[in-house]
């Protein structure tokens, strides 16, 4: 919280349209995203891009299917001037803080329907904006369903499974301190260093565009297999986007499906999704579980509301109550508060199964992406917000002080 | 007629799911469908490919909004044993045809209801498939309603609507020679011959990995700017893929819209389009009008049912009855009669406004791409035919003698 905050231009400033990113044919070269000089991730350009993830780099389609679409009533309330104060101490209302975190839609259910639906700059309820890390609550949801199902082992060791991975790091993890990221790799993801790992994963996957001079992997499959281990497995949480995409290469390899396929047949249809979903893909095919997930604020809302109704869409029990109350009851708080990152702003959380499970006394858990991309789930209160957002840094420690509290202020709001 | 036709695997044996192309996390190393050395083109792993496109290089969405779907009332009919003679005097049937031509689906309409639907291999009623040039006669319908509504003068040369085609061999074209091809430019479309200039043209556009030594354009704008003019304008037609896509700049140009974005609110939306379709972009974001588009064959039987309505979907004239009659009625023969590709299998036939019309007698309009995709219209019996397909060449020559002698059939049979 010491940390002086970076200033860069508002939220207003940098409306994507305003500023006419990507508005002609061709767009002035001043106004072009370009993967390759990664543009698609440089504010204030990226204002477009997150909006646009597809027309980047292949995706693969995550299809909702032919069911009917889930009913979204609306039943509108005027929240814009719900008043809240920053971890900063700077008060301000709810539409000040959307602006604050530079949000592109926003949904907010409250037991079930849609009490405020807002868009900026390139967000539309059509339109599938990327989640960045959001898309590993979704994977984490399918590890612990197939978990309860009996098809994956959680005290499996993951070179069982994917002998491929037993030299790596990850080979004699298991797949529950997977899921928890719980795990010992030599692996940084530090977003502001440009020699974090993370970078070499991303080019390894088709995230980023190849260099000229890179000699490094060409597949995720490729990088995971080549990881050391530093430390021990079990410990401390270490958030690490490469746990969630060895656990999407052991689903799929337990299962024999794709990813995409696993998303679209056991979450995407069921919850009445009203969009397909996209996920981006490598020069194999395989979907980025990590962070690759695009959809529509609303259907990630729908997601949301499926959990906070104990894994029900209507009739159909989605996820089984019991994955969904292991969810809710978050993990080992030691694990966490061990993680110096988080201390701050996420004080009696914990992590599991790829949520982000707050305090007993808050009663939520979240799904939380770069950028801002969050979905909050409030069973208690029967508030669930969705939110997709370009914020101008790659990390929450911007983000949430601002967040956190509007996200609580909304639900104190709602509840009664 | 008389060339020999080469032989391949026949398409059970290369029944992409037989084959196991794209199976396993990750596939093996010779199941695998690679775009970084153009795999996604080489039979018959394309057969996978053709029905994942977008998982190859960037693409936009051609949304189809959230209007209700058309709906295609199913009134199956046994068609499977309708005979034909191709136009190499073998006997088949319609099903024996279908193979034949390496379909993924298949929709015949009669009179607005789906007698006949099929899918093999990796086709399915709700994924995509590229459609490769009958994506040039959904920019001619569009670029004809343009023309229509004043926003188009077809008389105007294109350097007049975007002055960076000065020089370049369009710079004097107008705009109608540009949607009936019959453009003189230095400008090569044999997909038998590595030199031809499609090969650089799909490298501009991203359509093909860029080659580390490949100092050429990034962009297809760049490569338009930069043809020469070899011939006249206005005389015979020449297919090249190169005029739909400065047909799309110039709609772009002139509508100070994205083609995704015109294609979707001026056709996809109108037709009750069941599912989004995507569309090959370049770096700059500049959509593939040439041949880019992706779209199950039951939105494209949509688009044709559409045609055959006289331009109206329901209640709503989605493409001006006079635009319909236009292309319907075809563009000069002589002009189609000097192109020699042509001569055998397309006798008395025309080309209108990215539109392959049939002689008078058989009264039929058809939009194709190569390897089988088809959109075949006959009005006067209230036929459609969509196709998809993933035949070995890359030309109609070895496609047309089955394809062509098939629908007409299926068209008799239903007639009446």
């Amino acid at each position: 919280m010491n940390a002086p905050t970076p200033t860069w231009p508002d939220a207003i400033a940098t409306d994507p349209r305003r500023m006419a990113w990507m508005q002609g044919s061709p767009p002035p070269e001043d106004k072009l995203v370009r993967f390759a000089d990664t543009g698609h991730l440089r504010f204030p350009g990226s204002r477009w891009a997150f909006s646009h993830w597809r027309e980047f780099a292949p995706t693969a389609a995550v299809s909702r299917g032919d069911g009917p679409t889930g009913a979204l009533v609306q039943a509108p309330r005027d929240l814009d001037a719900v008043p809240l104060v920053t971890l900063q101490g700077e008060p301000m209302t709810w539409a000040q803080a959307l602006l604050a975190t530079y949000y592109d839609g926003v949904v907010v259910l409250h037991r079930g329907q849609v009490v405020y639906e807002r868009y900026f700059g390139e967000g539309a309820p059509r339109r599938e904006h990327i989640l960045f890390s959001v898309t590993k609550s979704f994977v984490g949801t399918l590890a612990a369903m197939l978990v309860h199902d009996g098809v994956l082992d959680p005290d499996s060791p993951a070179r069982d499974i994917v002998p491929e991975l037993a030299a790596s790091a990850h080979g004699d993890a298991t797949v529950r301190q997977v899921m928890d990221m719980r795990i010992g790799v030599d692996y940084t993801e530090d977003y502001t260093d440009p020699a974090a790992a993370i970078w070499a994963f991303s080019r390894a996957g088709g995230l980023l565009p190849a260099r000229a001079d890179d000699a490094g992997p060409r597949s995720f499959a490729a990088y995971m297999a080549g990881t050391r281990k530093l430390g021990e497995h079990g410990a401390a949480f270490s958030y690490k986007t490469i746990n969630t995409q060895v656990l999407s290469w052991l689903m799929e390899r337990a299962t024999g499906r794709r990813l995409a396929d696993l998303l679209a047949e056991r979450l995407w249809a069921p919850i009445g999704a009203e969009c397909d979903a996209s996920i981006s893909v490598d020069s194999t095919g395989a979907a980025f579980g990590g962070g690759g997930l695009s959809a529509t604020v609303r259907d990630l809302a729908r997601f949301g509301e499926m959990l906070r109704n104990q894994g029900r869409h209507g009739d159909r029990q989605v996820v089984p109550a019991a994955v969904v109350a292991d969810i809710a009851g978050g993990g080992e708080r030691e694990a966490f508060a061990a993680a110096p990152m988080f201390r701050a702003t996420l004080p009696g959380w914990s992590y599991r199964s790829m949520w982000w499970v707050s305090s007993a006394e808050e009663g939520a858990f979240m799904a939380r992406g770069i950028h801002g991309q969050s979905l909050y789930v409030h069973p208690a209160s029967g508030v669930v917000i969705a939110r997709t957002a370009s914020h101008p840094a790659a990390s929450n420690v911007y983000n949430d002080p601002v967040t956190l509290p509007a996200f609580r202020a909304i639900t104190q709001a709602l509840w009664g």
